[in-house]
């Protein structure tokens, strides 16, 4: 039987939408509305697709989103004293650092800057080690976009194999704790696992996030499983996940495509991160 | 072949001397030696237990150790204002919370109100955050504890499958997290999880804290797998594990026993802590 393919614009298209209300009682009532800030440093393509799908999200929505781009041979300084001032800055609700940064600056020194309130990211290693410690506040979008879709369809990962491909500070590591907390038995595997479909073909949920086409083909799922593609590739015949869909569709229970699955919710999860934050700021 | 056993009061040892001679010449040179202080309320058996030993550990080193005692009855602000008070008493170099505490307590303030620089436990979410984001600084004594015996063992995780029966906050999480830094492919299980053989008999490293005696029989452990009882089970013949260690060590290739294994390194790690907080206090 073929795959629910689970559509991730629908998803997040109905977080938006309550986003625009929100803010529409908030801009109706108090005459303000969120505002954040994007650091770039440089300009990498990939970031700037993302960063454009995201400010679209933002205009649609009603949150104010401005760009500080600093060149790629800022100083250390430069950018701390940036964030610091948008630290104490009212009226900035939220501070991204856009990624890649140059590789003579340190990332966590920098994530460290950024207060913890305004941490739009949910990078900041305090707002890590809440999500270690069960306290969950800003999780990082990515793994809360893969819990997003998780519920939205209703699906409880209590005491179910989960399968995770991808072990980075971003996407694997978070995601493992936000699953543990919810009980469910976590496998957690990447490039240096030597028998990945061992794992992967036992597995009731399969999230990968591993960046390699066609990686997990239908050997490597189990009938009726719960597939989760967070890989984005581009290639020449266009944008890619890890999954190669056409097969796996026939043998997963629900699948999310690639384009159009967990990326745009991943984008309206940015935008719940920047209500999170803007309550914070403007909590008494 | 039986198993090599772990000796871990001899590691223990070991990490005592290095520590012990660190003391002797801070003592020497500089007329100051750490001091830590344990913040106890009401009084826990097992707790009392351990703390017994910690001391007992601290007072071999040269470590000054006092605990502040305070009723079952004490109230969030007095717990708060003596945090606050030993966050800034520039003599004292290390916080311990004793757990449990009581119920009307909520453990994530109060652990979060300790200065993350005196956070001997290494739960404060800043330095769990850490752990997570691969910055690792203050770790908790039992996931160092399992980390210091596999090096004392020379036994390097990267790309090898191991298997933590836990997913507690003290635990399972930093372990997980620990193990994700190092590259290993790690599974975690607990009392949700449907199919602990499965996991556990593929495990190149075993590695269990589920406080369950005779848990973990010949059938979950893989031939000369490398297993790690962190288990701490007082029962009426004494304390012994998780692990079945008559029938376990003929099938296993390395075994940390119960008692002697896991808990003295646990203690020794301990004060390494203490040492670690102890230099980030007086550094400038």
């Amino acid at each position: 039987m073929a795959a629910t393919i689970i559509d991730g614009r629908k998803i997040a298209s109905e977080i938006q939408k309550n986003i625009l209300d929100e803010i529409t009682t908030l801009h109706n009532t108090h005459q303000t509305i969120p505002q954040i800030t994007t650091i770039i440093i440089g300009n990498d393509p990939a970031a700037t697709l993302y960063l454009r799908l995201r400010d679209s999200a933002c205009k649609t929505v009603g949150i104010r989103s401005q760009h500080i781009e600093l060149p790629m041979t800022v100083s250390e300084k430069t950018v701390l004293d940036t964030i610091h001032d948008l630290n104490i800055n009212p009226d900035i609700h939220g501070i991204f650092l856009q990624f890649p940064i140059p590789k003579n600056l340190f990332p966590e020194r920098l994530m460290n800057a950024i207060d913890p309130k305004k941490d739009v990211e949910g990078f900041h290693p305090l707002n890590m080690g809440r999500i270690l410690i069960g306290d969950e506040h800003l999780v990082p979008c990515t793994p809360l976009a893969v819990l997003t879709i998780l519920e939205h369809e209703h699906f409880g990962v209590k005491g179910k194999d989960v399968v995770v491909v991808n072990h980075s500070t971003v996407v694997g590591k978070p995601l493992t704790a936000l699953l543990l907390n919810r009980n469910a038995t976590v496998s957690i595997c990447h490039v240096y696992t030597k028998h990945l479909k061992q794992y992967t073909s036992n597995a009731d949920v399969l999230i990968t996030a591993a960046g390699v086409p066609k990686l997990i083909t239908t050997d490597h799922v189990k009938e009726g499983a719960f597939v989760i593609d967070v890989g984005i590739i581009q290639t020449k015949d266009g944008v890619c996940g890890d999954v190669d869909f056409q097969t796996v569709k026939e043998k997963a229970g629900k699948l999310t495509p690639v384009p159009g699955g967990v990326g745009p919710v991943t984008i309206a999860c940015s935008l719940q991160n920047m209500m999170k934050t803007y309550r914070s700021c403007t909590s008494t």
